[in-house]
């Protein structure tokens, strides 16, 4: 069983909560606790050995929480997920892949792409794919569009593969902190477009990518993990473009393993992450 | 204050200790544990904001436990170690240099050298220097001396920065996972000597240290903390050893940092660490 | 053009070969010399500017090095391979999807599989799948089965992507420095089977993965590229395996980048990578 | 013997140097070379294996190359140079340490603090320390100050070894490409005062440190080397500055043995580096 608990913090939580989980007979073989002490918040990540029914049990933990508190008792163990690509398919073949051999930890119930260049990809592992162009429709009736095909599966998260569109602030408050973007630099550096050029431009000698929540402002969402590599002078903008790509699979392959495995809570734009 | 505690695992642990810290009005504000099920093992480490006098908890706390558990209360916040070397300057200067500026979380008593040459560093600290040749003592006169000198200290950890000579198991089991270690390679690989010239020969392309308790057996003991760098053909084994140096004094570092501020229990020659 | 070159060092190699590209107007954009002093070895890759037909230069270039050298210019730019697999997908998978977008820097001619679970994925993406039980067959038999369908391809490299029986000595002579295999631990460290339960077993504190050319000896061929990723006391040997796959891809694809682009040098089982 | 070379590109530089340099019998153990192409610039090292006396040498090389050619033949071995601090200790103790043992690749003339916390550490090494207080004087007055102690040491290169008070275009202007500062982010990242905090603020998952030239504009110029390493939720500002300053004193260390063992070139506000 697992269970995860946002909430304010005061004294006595853990003893309350773990009370509860060892009247029910359930062992805790792994606790994650923090406090945030600027914010005066508790979060708690807890994994017993039994799976048993929760239902009496999270009604007792809520009774011993503050009114406000996020309690979630055994998560869906495999997301719906929803994918968003435009040309590039290095992070959405990865994406595919484990969904084909069931370990992504989530189920793909479709992609919709702006472009149609990875719809042969998807059609070879039979999954739908969506051809919504943002060329024929202007920008509401575009988003329209996306959302009503999101609409349709009822995803638990949208993943934005390399989704090269500005997303409106109307559309992400439709998903809040359910879309996640993978970033082709280590913000905040290089926010906004064209980072690899910029880097080049800058002689940087680590290049990186970041995978966030997205929220009403660009690049600004809570960044949930983060990785680099090395660059240097024998680069071209465009060979860090491609060494770049290996990261970006990398880091959203790890962001999306934390937040489909129920590490990730999310407050006040961080995140906090039990890994 | 800091309760650490390691027992074997049962049902209701973390509900029994955390009820006793709340009932004391203890706020946790750090809590981590793990259980090793193949050992059946219990691991757990609680910060709390208030520091107030831990001893009638103590007593609670050990009532709830199984016999055996080791229950450790507010340890000792800065630690005294001795310090061996042999030749090499850089993981001793490290320590001589945070122990000057109070940021290593321990008190370097002395230093026990079984050559002269670091005789002067140690004098710029203030700190003494005994020098104990193994060339003049056969190997039990020689660790007699060094124990004599170590006794009169009574170090919480001894730390071999560098000390060349193989300790017998007999002056091990004076000082049992007290004895902290650097190794200048990633473990199991290249244990043994001249782990630098056989990474040479073999071609590696990364190089590492291991920081580990030291045991009977010649580096087997417990690993704390292992780090790489990458190296290439351009490195002779001179260079790998210059290029391993600086891992080693920051594998060193780390590995210290994590011991003295009561991260690390030990078991079944392996640490659970909690960083 | 790109040249390389292997030779026996002597004074005035650098200036004899970039004398004769700069009688033929090549401009050299980049350059890389290494020369091993033990063995009195030298390395270079030069590339140039433009692309000329490269046949008098060659043989100019022949003419002022020691008889033994070994010269190639203008290498295959994308090579032919065979891929052997086992059971597991990730490597393959990876290659697959490169293979499939033209990005591997090679032309994947067809699979071998020992078992039939990977032959669907290969399907998916038209590449042929022969299985070869290895035990139907004896080993010589088995062997001489996937050396005629080696032999069909004329591949200029053999894969092994997670391919987990032992290939004969008198297998691995018949292509020689042209099978890379990626070993499943931080090589010396785990040699031989079961890497990651023995490094959950000793307690390591980083995993690794290994990729290297293929020789007589298990796991003691030329290293061309390795990578480790930190692991602690949670990590279950099961989990260890799943967070070395993910490097175990990274590592492959890597060496397979760096030996298809031509950067790689074997001699006297080592590699000089010029990167 | 060490060659450095920086010159508009050209067919026929590379074989126009290195037939001067076999006409005297030099044999070449190691040569980098990198093309700038979008500069049009070239940029050489060579190492060759006797030291003899290079005069005639250098004649027959600037004669080869484009008169703006820069040509540097046997630097300095040993450069000189003057560190300058304000109250952090870390990367300053690292240099005297080095400085010391006679492994910097440098000889600390001396040290310059606008604080005196800093003045025992120097004493302990014997290294002259000047006390020029920001807070006694007006700027000009206090950069006068700075440049004529330096100015009596006539030093290679300046280290801003975590000196916290920003230079005036001015003063830069006297020292070009030889102020060296170790800057307390991950460049561009964080630019500025207070990165720590702003790290922490924006919840990134990587902190890191950047080692760059010094020039007109604050934390601009040419960036020598860069590392980060990895944090999360339960970092404090403060645990972020703590385990920030390890690298600092890591990258400051790394880009000073680069420049010092004449490996790094600048061009258009960006480095090559040639390790």
């Amino acid at each position: 069983m697992i269970i995860l608990i946002q909430s304010i913090d005061r004294v006595g939580l853990v003893a309350a909560i773990s009370g509860i989980t060892a009247k029910h007979g359930h062992n805790i073989v792994s606790l994650r606790e923090h406090v945030d002490k600027v914010e005066n918040r508790f979060f708690m990540r807890i994994e017993t050995e039994s799976e048993t029914a929760a239902a009496p049990l999270e009604a007792e933990i809520r009774a011993v929480l503050p009114q406000d508190a996020i309690v979630t008792i055994n998560p869906q163990p495999e997301k719906k997920i929803v994918v968003m690509v435009t040309k590039e398919y290095h992070c959405l073949a990865d994406i595919l892949v484990r969904n084909y051999f069931r370990t992504l930890g989530a189920s793909v119930q479709c992609v919709i792409g702006n472009h149609s260049v990875l719809e042969n990809i998807c059609a070879r592992f039979d999954v739908p794919f969506h051809l919504v162009s943002h060329e024929e429709h202007d920008k509401q009736t575009f988003e329209n569009k996306l959302a009503q095909i999101i609409g349709e599966h009822q995803p638990d998260y949208i993943v934005l593969a390399k989704f090269m569109r500005i997303l409106s602030p109307a559309f992400v408050k439709q998903f809040p902190m359910r879309i996640i973007n993978i970033h082709h630099s280590f913000l905040p550096a290089f926010a906004g477009a064209h980072p690899y050029r910029k880097a080049f431009e800058r002689g940087v000698k680590l290049i990186g990518a970041t995978s966030h929540f997205v929220t009403d402002e660009l690049d600004e969402g809570p960044i949930i993990a983060q990785q680099v590599i090395p660059v240097n002078h024998s680069f071209t903008a465009s060979g860090m473009m491609k060494a770049g790509q290996e990261i970006e699979v990398s880091v959203l392959a790890r962001a999306l393993r934390l937040v489909f495995t129920d590490r990730v809570f999310v407050y006040e734009n961080k995140t906090v992450v039990f890994e």
